[in-house]
């Protein structure tokens, strides 16, 4: 694969050592034991949601599938694997040809989940599954985590847009994960370079206080900032005095001002205050644009202020709260033998120290109300009852080997807009409470 | 730069991207208005240590070292940045020779910090200053935040090793770093195989209950195991029933089995149940590992128990309640004009809705008490006292933008043990409480 697709400014030669150690322990033992080619069924869920959050976002499944696709063995990380005497040389052979080969099922991602919602089912040899845990659930679990955030924030923050700007307070790649989850939430627009390079994702950003602080007089900031970038920037008029802020920007950008942004102090009394004097000074359509330490309460509490956009940075990148979805990965069927015909069994950890799960390999559908809203999330191992066949869940990604399920990002958002929008109105109320929709076994 | 020496399994053609839009912007108007060669001095540090939270840990330095080392302006970069239209020709044409040729100082990699701390400080013109804010931060907030919680378990743990196991928990790429950050803060290994192929961090890993599954028997699996991993291995027991999984381990390798691994329970009892049936089966060497869902307080609750090693996972790569350190970069001198020698004037944002700071180039230094123990972290923008001259700790990273600061990370891991036993002895508490050390400002 072309390594520019998986993205400059990164390129992943290789993502064959996104794993843990135990999961290339495992494999040797297996070929060993000739066990190791038993056909077996992995599924990624999440026993619970984040305390009190009504419903996850899936996020990441295009990445996995990058990932996925990209997961080889090459020269520099079959060296180290002996070198470290991490598994033996018939180990080593087997990983020097690997190529994934089989099946992928999943939530489409921006779908949104619930408990036990089976989010993707890998389908192949033990062997070349149970390589894939880490990368997968790494990919999953930070990307869901930010897109559930990004999705209440969107939710709250309703038509006026959300500028993603948190790269600043995390791991400068999952920054750019970040940025996407974000946009499939339901974000705007981000600031991360990065971001816009890989996924093409709209960026913005004018300046920092030391902008206005390189200079010797606030005005000289502004009119170096409105003499390069034009009257529609953004001028940030928290640095000294605000008042006077806004009234040197009105004067040196004029009326035609873009917007002005405050970056500190209480946002709601400052807001309503800048609003009349802009409105004063003539400048109507002069944007106000907030970026203070939001969260969704606090972008919710801005509901009724005259604020015209939010940018928002820490608690977005650490998932407000939750910076990690509790996904796992679980074998939950395969076959009794390395015969490719036998037939599946299905298992599951049953010991009484809780961490329990449902063998079988699973499907999954949402029934509606007579009014067209979900009403539950319906998982069965069985046949699908007739009555939800076309409300199934789970779509092809992977089919012997070939990634089939990529689209664009936009189409993504749009189906996190639309699952959202298709939920119980108590979906979006942000007060802590019960995962909107009941998970049912059936 | 050889990127194999940024690390394999990712290369990192270049750094410039994981920036934000505005530093561009800013740029751009500072370019135009003639200051952006002004000389500038920034400060990296934090107006607080995450609520409750003793003292912080400096992480990431190493990995600022190499990322503005590679902060460079290729092809492929430019072509967005003009395609987008970000910034104009002449700023393209500058940012196509960018090469940092400033100064770095600060706190050694593994040093202790508290609030206001100048843990990193970077002086150059504006220009070549600005564009690094977000990266350095994107990197000192994320592995000092890690490796705040780690040195906390470490202190829990005592003696006893801790596993670094959370790369499923985090972004694949954060997932490096945290291993990275968790062996600053004193883990000993990590399941983590691209942190052990990056960082060379020992990796460790035998088994999960999928392995277990996979067999028709659980006797099956642990044969299979013993057979290809030796008796020295960790075999999981708690698939089914615990003690029956004990007896057939050690029926399976002998009394010579290397450990057990108990990854959910009360861990507490069940510890003690199986220290006693091993040493009833006549194991008395075989080691008890505990994994589930670890902090620093659970370790501090097993300190009694016989367990002889700890795997951490969500709660180290999540920083334990606190994901992201609260860093930020600042401009706190510039001189007036773009003459090389104008003198350097303080500055500072003075607006009254927080967020403050305190302008001038600082140094800082940690005062001992007559027992050789840290009481004051004292900070000051004049001259250095004459008894603190031998304690100061900002030490020279980057001179004319070549890179003298790297060092093995087991020096990091050294000054970290050493930095944390050098504080007083309430510290390691656990419980919430005030930083361990006053800050002064001298």
């Amino acid at each position: 694969m072309n390594t520019a697709d998986l993205g400059l400014p990164v390129d992943v030669p290789s993502t064959a050592l996104f794993t843990d150690h135990y999961e290339l322990t495992m494999l040797q033992a297996a070929l060993q034991a000739s066990t190791a080619e038993r056909r077996s069924v992995f599924e990624v869920f999440t026993r619970r949601l984040p305390e009190g959050r009504r419903y996850g976002v899936v996020a990441g499944t295009g990445r996995v599938l990058d990932a996925v696709e990209n997961f080889r063995f090459d020269a520099d990380v079959l060296r180290f694997l002996r070198e470290r005497r991490i598994v033996d040389e018939k180990t080593l052979q087997w990983l020097a040809g690997y190529r994934f080969s089989g099946d992928v099922w999943g939530y489409p991602e921006g779908e949104v989940y619930f408990p036990g919602s089976p989010i993707m089912r890998v389908e192949g040899s033990f062997a070349e599954c149970v390589l894939l845990e880490t990368v997968i659930l790494s990919i999953l679990n930070h990307d869901s985590a930010i897109a559930a955030a990004a999705s209440r924030m969107a939710s709250a923050a309703g038509d006026r847009p959300l500028i993603e700007m948190g790269a600043r307070r995390t791991h400068e790649l999952a920054a750019v994960a970040a940025s996407r989850a974000a946009y499939v939430g339901g974000f705007a627009t981000t600031s991360d370079l990065a971001a816009g390079f890989r996924y093409d994702i709209p960026t913005v950003g004018t300046s920092a206080h030391a902008f206005t602080l390189l200079h010797d007089h606030e005005r000289d900031a502004f009119r170096a900032q409105v003499d390069s970038l034009g009257r529609g920037t953004t001028l940030l008029v928290d640095t000294y005095d605000v008042a006077e802020a806004v009234r040197l920007a009105v004067e040196v950008a004029g009326p035609e001002l873009g917007a002005v942004r405050i970056d500190s102090g209480d946002l709601l009394l400052v807001a309503h205050r800048v609003r009349q004097q802009l409105d004063e000074l003539g400048a109507h359509d002069t944007r106000i644009i907030v970026t203070s330490d939001l969260d969704e309460y606090a972008i919710a509490s801005l509901a009724a202020a005259p604020v015209d956009g939010y940018g928002v940075g820490t608690q977005l990148v650490t998932g407000s709260g939750h910076p990690t979805a509790s996904m796992v990965y679980k074998l939950v069927a395969r076959a009794g033998s390395e015969d490719p015909k036998a037939p599946l069994v299905p298992v599951a950890k049953k010991s009484s120290g809780g961490k329990t799960s449902i063998g079988g390999r699973k499907w999954a559908a949402r029934r509606l109300d007579a009014h067209g809203v979900a009403e539950a999330e319906v998982i069965g191992t069985g046949p699908v009852p007739a009555e939800l066949a076309d409300r199934q869940l789970l779509v092809e990604l992977v089919r012997g080997g070939q990634v089939l399920g990529r689209e664009p990002l936009d189409a993504v958002r749009d189906r996190h807009a639309a699952a959202r929008a298709g939920l119980p109105l108590s979906a979006t109320q942000l007060s802590r409470g019960e995962p909107v929709l009941p998970t049912e076994y059936v």
